[in-house]
């Protein structure tokens, strides 16, 4: 059963005492931490009924709860099914998809509940939290569950925490820049969740580079079961993004369109990554890798502009080159980055996340600098990119300006984040695997 | 690898440019369409503020989106994991299944967005699109899943798209006449979608006889795993039919009532076809076949009549009755279908749609013809069925025979529509596989 | 094909006249009951327009439909995906974990309707349902769904529905009990539920005790494919695990606060699930067994004070004690109990549902009674627990003792009826499959 293989000569996989501990003192720590900080928001706290009254309401239909939950409950799916079954396309590797991406998540969204909550929740002392926090929470870890996708297979499940535990933390710098400091619009996270998540990842693979991994080569393929399973986790995140891009957009017209124009995009994405694939293969074949991530690109390159008034035949033309851009990138890009620039991408979180993440950085910047009173109305102007307060002033070409440089400082923290979690992450204390025993559920699963 | 078999003697099915060409050419030409015509609804547009003062609403929450968002969403699924997992039983189809049902639907809610706006969301010459456009454009292209059903394994994905173009268009034409000549209700699609989509389909099957299928017999079953990935497809239809039915109906009462009335016909559509399944089996054991497919007979056969007060004990008779004609229809109907009329029904759609379809049109002609106001209230009856404007004078037993009507064009336009489309694909130009290599991947997908 | 050892020598396992019998005549018998007693509820009426006036509301978004169908469909994907799939782990018994899991719900959220209906909805005469009375019978089949999984692979069809239309029965009396008799609070069932399916259970698989269960021992394990199917199952439990607990609380900051504290409740759970579950493994390694189990006991445990004001550090900790206790009693108690007190617990459902339950009824009685005016506010105490009419002078410490009541009544409810019914399954009439023969799908499908 136990081949010796797996015991790997150099590497010690050991994670009975190491794994608890970690797992235990951190979750004491997150119980003190909402101890002392975490209370619920006003509409989740029992004295709702008199929070009504200084809102002037008179229904509970006008709590939150019922705006943005089943939004919530899609984007929950998509972090747990989503990313947990379309990484399982590794014939020897399901077990580690779904599990420590389970792991890794359930960590993740407490730990974001209080980086997101103190910077963005904290009144008088305490995180006040409500359905919208969820979902953000969600959002963060999302980025987690990208830069996962570059190292599957890999690493250990400590390794795996201590990741998501520094990338959490930075992920709520970059958006607290981005979102307070620039005054960026980013509702479906093109920028904080996509093109941070994966340069993050991308750079923290380089810095774990194994020259040896073709020693697992034969274990990085899929079988046609795993790739089975892997469609699940690709439809629903196909499915569901479009209550990904509109779960935190403004309440009314910005969450309708937000779900339409990723609703087009995605459609149009389908068939250039469709025709791409058959087309980039010499027997004219689709090959299943491009249908379950480059389909879902779409989705990725309409996250800053889906609330924009980006119109639907706006989103088809985003939906269609990011189709091609992301097939491409999986033909030519990926064998070059292991090849030249020795990132062992796993997942081709570069072709899914990097490049649509990048166009969706752009498009939204693009569509911000081009918003009219004319389009939006005054009033939708204003309500849609929040010239308010001390952007009153503000323009739409300069929030242009604005959004693309968020796409720098999304850049730039990543690769900075990346290169020193990637550094730490290198020590030898974290029981990562042997190269030939990459790609492999039994080292740390019974199997 | 590569079996020289799969290349088939008299049969080219090399996809390198036709598919490539296809999809980028309809995807430009959806691209130019979109940009001409479609734009967002007023509930969508950044001039919604200025919409709720005309509607004189003052709360986000009447807008659309929120009552009927969720139910959008679990249509969606139900389009995309729910058509594209059931079909999954074959042993070695299984990319086929989900990927083709992912490409024609795909491309099929787009043109479905363009053919039903120019019919109903026509305004000033632009059409305008909300989330009911989306559940609309979702519900068109069921029926094109459902003649998928029928085709399934042998066909090209190049013939698929040629099929749900004109599909799509028909379906328009058909709906139009129906809702619009006819003034027929039909929230859930018993005719417009089940008996359009299986009657549309059986014939081209019919059309595209294969006389030499037995030669690819060994690959038309399914082994333990492919049965259980069809499980999931077959569950996720199930729960979700209640949305389905509701998804359109009238705010409140009629969404409300849709819902339970579904979910009371499936739940005895269950129960009766695990009876017969067990029944008309020598050794008394159960079907797979019938267990996955039979039990959503009772979702079919409520659609015309679940918004209306059918009530729960009615939706338990229809679902009784349809449970059984539909498990009855795969043990005699389908072997009489092709051996008799030549109709090689993959899926059996229809026993699954066809049967259950015009069940379930009956019953909304009954149901309706059978209206007072007693039980509906005046005002209700008057908000159920419509009759307002030139149909105010139409009394229940005149909208009854309507409802008949609605049935006997939906079965000729579908007979008509997929004789063309079935001559237009039986065409030796679309790649098609050659008999023996039906039902088998590796023809069109890198395996 | 068909193994002789199937065919059972003491056993009589042939169902092809006694299943399709008992489902036919039921259902029969459901059509009755509801053509006798069920109506819709007036929001699901069509004279909702006059009970819009007379409940004086001017928007159709007020109706409960709005309020509960997103968490309904969540709750349904629970006991039909969920509990079908998480009982896939099984090597060779598939079809049966998720088709009888299908039949035994599908009968029984019928007879829910009426026992439930009964007790809680019965006007003039009637039974009104509406979208509450859909969640609560869906959640009342939860319970047998759970004993299910106890005799999982060791009964037949006719022996589960037998025991569903006792135990729903039973169910409907035990929660009159607690809800009506008691006042007690327990949206989420921790005790209703959870306990009472779960004692329920483990008394019938105690009752039907096999001494020579390990004749099928090698097919009582997983293999690799099912263990993935497994997680699918457990995944979409964990995920829409705070709509269970939330889906009947009152509206507005109740089902809000219930979506956060199960969320919060879950999320620390996977922890420490994953801390003992490599600790107590000799190896260090991670098993599935518990990650598709354990990891869910934090959201049985909040069941009763999800809705209460438990706070998310509460959640943490409940979280935190739960995930151990189920992991652990899966490495210690399961055995145990086997071994010594002969109770065969296939799917281990006295760690995930009876322990995690009796911990939610403790934490629920001790929460109530910790209540303060400081904490809810005036009239958010009154709401909390509905102190009004005979219960407007019941205080929160009082409150705790009739909580605390209601474990005792439930587990001994559970355990009488579990006798009667076990002893009723143990007649020699209902097929059952010998020892043998047990875990394996052939007995009772076509395979």
């Amino acid at each position: 059963m136990e081949r010796p293989r797996h015991q790997g000569m150099a590497k010690n996989t050991y994670m009975r005492w190491r794994l608890p501990l970690v797992c235990l003192l951190w979750e004491v720590a997150m119980i003190i931490l909402f101890g002392v900080f975490v209370r619920f928001s006003p509409e989740a706290d029992a004295h709702w009924e008199e929070e009504k009254q200084k809102m002037n309401v008179t229904s509970d239909i006008e709590n939150d709860f019922y705006f943005r939950y089943p939004s919530f409950q899609d984007v929950h799916v998509m972090i747990f099914v989503g990313f947990g079954f379309i990484m399982m396309f590794l014939k020897r590797y399901g077990f580690g998809a779904v599990g420590f991406n389970f792991l890794l998540a359930a960590f993740g969204i407490q730990w974001a509940l209080l980086m997101q909550g103190w910077f963005h929740s904290f009144k008088s002392g305490k995180i006040l939290i409500g359905v919208e926090n969820l979902i953000n929470a969600d959002f963060c870890v999302g980025s987690a569950c990208i830069a996962f996708g570059a190292i599957l297979g890999k690493t250990s499940p400590i390794q795996l925490l201590v990741m998501t535990l520094f990338q959490v933390t930075l992920f709520a710098v970059n958006e607290y820049i981005l979102l307070n400091l620039l005054h960026v619009k980013d509702a479906g996270g093109s920028m904080t969740i996509h093109i941070f998540g994966a340069y993050f990842g991308l750079t923290v693979t380089r810095i774990l580079y194994r020259p040896n991994l073709e020693q697992s080569k034969d274990k990085q393929g899929s079988v046609y079961h795993s790739d089975l399973f892997a469609m699940i986790g690709t439809l629903y995140l196909w499915i569901y993004w479009p209550s990904f891009n509109s779960a935190i957009s403004e309440h009314g017209d910005a969450q309708h369109r937000a779900a339409i124009n990723t609703y087009c995009s995605l459609a149009a994405c389908v068939l250039t990554t469709v025709a791409f694939s058959s087309m980039l293969q010499k027997k004219g074949k689709l090959d299943m890798v491009h249908i379950q991530n480059a389909t879902l690109a779409g989705g990725v390159a309409v996250g800053t502009s889906a609330e924009m008034m980006l119109t639907p035949y706006g989103s088809l033309i985003v939906g269609f080159i990011s189709g091609i851009v992301s097939t491409v990138g999986y033909v030519y890009l990926t064998p070059f980055l292991e090849s030249r620039l020795h990132i062992q991408d796993t997942c081709g979180i570069h072709n899914l996340h990097a490049l649509p993440g990048l166009i969706g950085g752009i498009v939204g910047a693009i569509t911000a600098a081009a918003a009219t009173e004319d389009v939006y109305g005054k009033e939708g102007i204003i309500k849609a990119f929040d010239f308010t307060g001390p952007y009153q002033t503000r323009t739409p070409s300069v929030q242009g300006g604005f959004q693309a440089a968020g796409i720098v400082v999304s850049v730039l923290i990543a690769v900075a984040g990346g290169s020193l979690v990637g550094a730490i992450l290198k020590l030898p204390v974290w029981g990562d695997p042997a190269a030939e025993n990459c790609f492999e559920d039994d080292v740390y699963w019974e199997v």
